[in-house]
Formats: C-alpha cells, sequence, structure tokens
C-alpha cells in the first residue's frame, strides 16, 4: 500500500481515465456527496466516471446520484472507495472487489489499508473536504450540483457546523460551495430543520427509555426492533439518532443500541472532547472517531446493553 | 445624517478615540458579540473604548462583556451603535443620548436613521459581520477572546448556519474565527447542541398528544398546566414551543394551547405561508402575523382546544 499526499492523488487520478467509485455501507451523506463530487470532477476533465450504485442508498440521499451510477464495475475501471475505512464496511456487493482497489480517499483515523494506494486526511470533518480540495489541486471548478453534493456531505458530517470536528477548511468549503449560487438553505432544511412524525415519536421513546448515569454525564439507550416497527421509523428518520441522546442536556458520552433484523446489534457512540468514542467500540471490534463511532455486535439487544453500559462505567 | 462606506467608517473610527458602544433592548448574541469586538479592536490599536452596561443582559452572554462595560458615557465620548435599527430599540436608560449618537453599524433592512453618521448592510446576516470587517480595514488582527464574541453573533444571527440569511461571507467569517484557535465548539454546544431534559419531555408529551388533522397539515395540541407542573419546564423550556409543533413533518398550521395558573389559556398559532394565523386569533381576541400570532382566553383548556379545533377545521 502506498500513502500518497493530495497532489500525489491528484496526479494518480489525472494520469488515469475509467472510473468506478465505491461508497460505504448504510451510506451517510458524506460518503454519498464524495462520491458525487468525484464522480463531477472527473466528469468536468473530461474523464469516464461513475458511481457503483449502492443498494443501501436512502431516498433522503438519492438525488445526489441521479445519472452518476452504473450497477457494475466494468473491466479496467480503476476503482477509488470514499470514506471507506475498511473492507467491512464496503456494502457486500462490492466484497468481490477487494484486492483490486486502486485508490482509497478518506478521513478516518482508525482505519485499515486494503488499497494499492490510500490519500488519508484525519483531520478533515468530512471526507468530501478532501475530494474537493483534490480536484482543486487538478483545475476542477466548483459548480452548482458539485456543491449541492459538497455542501450536503460537510454539513451532515459535521452536524450542520455543530460538531468537534468543524474546522475553519469546513467553513472555507461551506463558503465555496455558497460561492456558486446553490441554494444551500434548500438543503439545510430538508436535513436539519424538519422533523418527521416517527423520528419524534423515536426521541419521545429515547427520551422517556435512557438510562442517564454518572450525574446525568452517560446515557445508553437500547432500542428494541419491535418498537422501530411499531412507531415505523425508516432509516432516513433513524439519521443521527445517536446524537440526539447526545444532545440531551449533561450528557458528554452518549450509546445507541439498535437491535437489527439479521440478529446482530449495532451500536453508535457519541461523545463530546475528553471521551473517546472510537476507544471504546474498538472494545467491540468497532472503530471510528473520537466524537462518533461505532460496533456491530452478535449477541442479544439486552447483552449488548449490558455490556456497553459496563465499558462506560469503567470509564 | 450621512451614510458611510465600510472604508470611510474605518477612518471615522480612526481620527477619534473615546468610545461608548451601546447595544439594544432584549439584547441578543449579535448586538452584545458586536459591541465585544469592536470594543476589543478599539483596544487593541490603543484607544479606550467601552461598552455601556446593557441592563437587560442576560447570563448565557454576560461573559462576553466581562473587563469591557462601563455604567455611564462619559462626556466626550464618541457614541456607536450595534445592531440598533431605530431609537426604540435602545433600553431605556440609553433614550437620552439620542441626538448625540455619531456612529449606528447595523444590518436591518428596514430601519430609522438617528445617528450622526450610519454604516448599514443590510446583506450581512450579523451585524458583527460588518464590525468585523470594518476592524479588518482598520488592521485590527482577530484574536481569540475576539473570536468567541464574534463567532457568538454570527452563529445566534444565522440560528448556528441553518436560517435563509447565511452567506459565504458568514461562513469564511466563521472560518477566520476558527482559525484563531479558539474554542468555537464549545460556544456551539452551549448555545445550540443541548436539550433540556425537561425540553425533551414536554417535546414527547406534545408529539405523543396532538392531534394531527386534513391529513397531517393542521396539529393542534392543549397542553395541562399540571403536565408543564409535572415535567418541571421553566419558560426558558417552553422558548417557541409553538414552533416545535409546526417543525413536525407536513404541518403547516400548529395550534398549541397552553393552560395558565390564573385561569386563562393562551393559545399560540404558527403557520407556513398560504395560512394567516393572525385571522385565526382575531376570531378569539388575539392577533399577530400571518406565520405567527396569539390569542388569550377566559375558557377552560378543553374548551379552547375544541374551540381552535373547530376554527382550524373551518378553513
Amino acid at each position: 500500500m502506498k500513502v500518497l499526499t493530495k497532489n500525489e492523488t491528484a496526479l494518480w487520478l489525472g494520469e488515469r481515465d475509467g472510473f468506478a467509485i465505491l461508497t460505504h455501507t448504510r451510506p451517510d451523506g458524506d460518503t454519498l456527496g464524495s462520491a458525487a463530487v468525484l464522480c463531477r470532477g472527473l466528469r468536468q476533465l473530461g474523464k469516464t466516471a461513475h458511481i457503483s450504485e449502492n443498494p443501501e442508498i436512502t431516498p433522503k440521499y438519492a438525488h445526489l446520484h441521479k445519472n452518476l451510477t452504473k450497477k457494475w464495475v466494468d473491466a479496467g475501471d480503476h476503482i477509488v472507495t470514499v470514506d471507506v475505512a475498511s473492507p467491512g464496511m464496503l456494502p457486500e456487493s462490492f466484497r468481490s472487489l477487494i484486492g483490486s482497489i486502486g485508490l482509497r480517499i478518506d478521513h478516518h483515523a482508525t482505519a485499515t489499508s486494503f488499497t494499492e494506494c490510500e490519500l488519508v486526511e484525519a483531520d478533515a470533518a468530512a471526507c468530501a473536504e478532501t475530494v474537493y480540495d483534490v480536484l482543486t489541486a487538478m483545475g476542477v471548478k466548483l459548480d452548482r450540483e458539485m456543491a449541492e453534493a459538497l455542501y450536503t456531505a460537510v454539513s451532515t458530517d459535521t452536524g450542520c457546523f455543530r460538531y468537534a470536528n468543524t474546522t475553519a477548511h469546513s467553513y472555507r468549503t461551506a463558503a465555496a460551495c455558497a460561492d456558486t449560487g446553490a441554494n444551500l438553505n434548500a438543503i439545510t432544511q430538508v436535513l436539519f430543520e424538519t422533523n418527521s412524525f416517527s423520528r419524534l415519536k423515536i426521541q419521545s421513546w429515547i427520551t422517556e427509555n435512557a438510562r442517564f448515569m454518572k450525574g446525568g454525564t452517560v446515557a445508553v439507550v437500547a432500542l428494541p426492533l419491535a418498537v422501530e416497527q411499531e412507531i415505523g421509523v425508516t432509516e432516513d428518520d433513524m439519521d443521527s439518532i445517536s446524537g440526539f441522546l447526545r444532545s440531551i442536556e449533561g450528557v458528554q458520552l452518549a450509546v445507541t443500541i439498535r437491535e437489527k433484523s439479521n440478529g446482530t446489534v449495532k451500536a453508535s457512540v457519541r461523545a463530546l472532547p475528553g471521551h473517546d468514542a472510537a476507544a471504546i467500540c474498538a472494545r467491540f471490534g468497532g472503530g471510528g472517531h473520537k466524537g462518533a463511532a461505532g460496533a456491530t455486535l452478535t449477541m442479544s439487544l439486552a447483552e449488548a446493553a449490558e455490556a456497553f453500559t459496563a465499558a462506560v462505567m469503567q470509564l
């Protein structure tokens, strides 16, 4: 594996043509936005580029990939992953490609190298910020459609500039998006200023059922699948649900555990500075960032709740 | 009255010494932050400057003016107002100064000129952005304490970059604040990322108990005093609670009715364009604007809920 700088990445992309861009499982605004920005940037330079269809893309973000996708990776395509920290973060249908991936552009501090080359900027709030810098180095000019994807990525990964990962570079990237004349406020309204009824119901349930410990600084909630089904939440409704528990006054460290239909449970940890969400998740085979991390466990919801409660009480 | 450009304002300030800075009544993050940035900037240039104590400053923002205030405006002080659109926006104790105010820096589109000179940038999301530009033109270098005040101003007036008034300049100003190394996230956490437990409980209660009608476009909730008391909400917790019901996906018209301790009930109506909240409230002796209106009624909570439900169903 070869570590590239941003300029070397720009050269790597510049020397090639025919790209297939891969996004991660349970795709969020950053991986989907990064892919759209990269695909559009490469096309602006006259190159052939597609995003490989992510089967898990949700309606909220589907417009970002309109006219940019193809179902298969063609032989000879140069494969690039965006915002993918490890092979396990690739959707099942992409796993067969492991071993033939040319480049990984990412911003996860704890990651598993699995590509020929990689550019990882752990300080970047959003992977799309790095993608944007690389494209700028290649001479790409940000247009409205790219700006919409870029702003979606930066705003979702920074919680609309509210998380501790937000940097001066995040703000400057948003300024560049605004300069294009893109209607950023329309994006903000949809992503951050509308509460679905199901979302509010699940927030109510969490507010009522979370366990608050250590003087209310630590909170753990275990969400039974039956509750999610009864309320009828979609994955869009559950977007950043772990951030909700953290937002409760006094809570510095929040663990949200969801029961999945395949018998596993998924834990998401959100933490204010002074805590390390990634370290906690690493104990359970997961990873991520200091402020936000996750793990998938093969145990019952009750067992997972107990295990995470024990882990956070030991801190 | 003389209209100044930013450079002329920089000259106006540069030629003088001894400043008293005035903020507006019910002071918010922008007027208080603008005053702090201006005061610190002038002091950095070796000038004497104070903020005249605003008697209505709240604990949330008091730290911004620490060591910057004085009680009185001294004879010979050059008086500057920040974020004050009209004489009526000055606290009572400052009203005697009207007629001797040298400069108004503001960003209100509809305003009454009442000062010797003025610099008004109606496109600026926050008045502090304009103050910052003027100080930059004077050679002031942003430091951490100024950045904290500036960021407080910009983030509060843009709803943390979520309102439609947010511009590329707002983001660039925030980037400059981040460049100083100031802990902006600590400010964001306090101002935007903290939901009191009581607030969430009352939102839960509203989510569970509101009546949604006309395909979910109209919502009515009646809040018994006993529920508010049991949850233990403060008036701070209830801030903009009627906006909460309106924010639920699909809701265009929301009626929130609260039972008061004096035997009356208070109804607040919030509406999206296409509805008239004021017209509905006028039927009950109240009033307001199309988007937000209210009425106080002398009847039981149940009767009020019935009356408003009947009124909105007739629309």
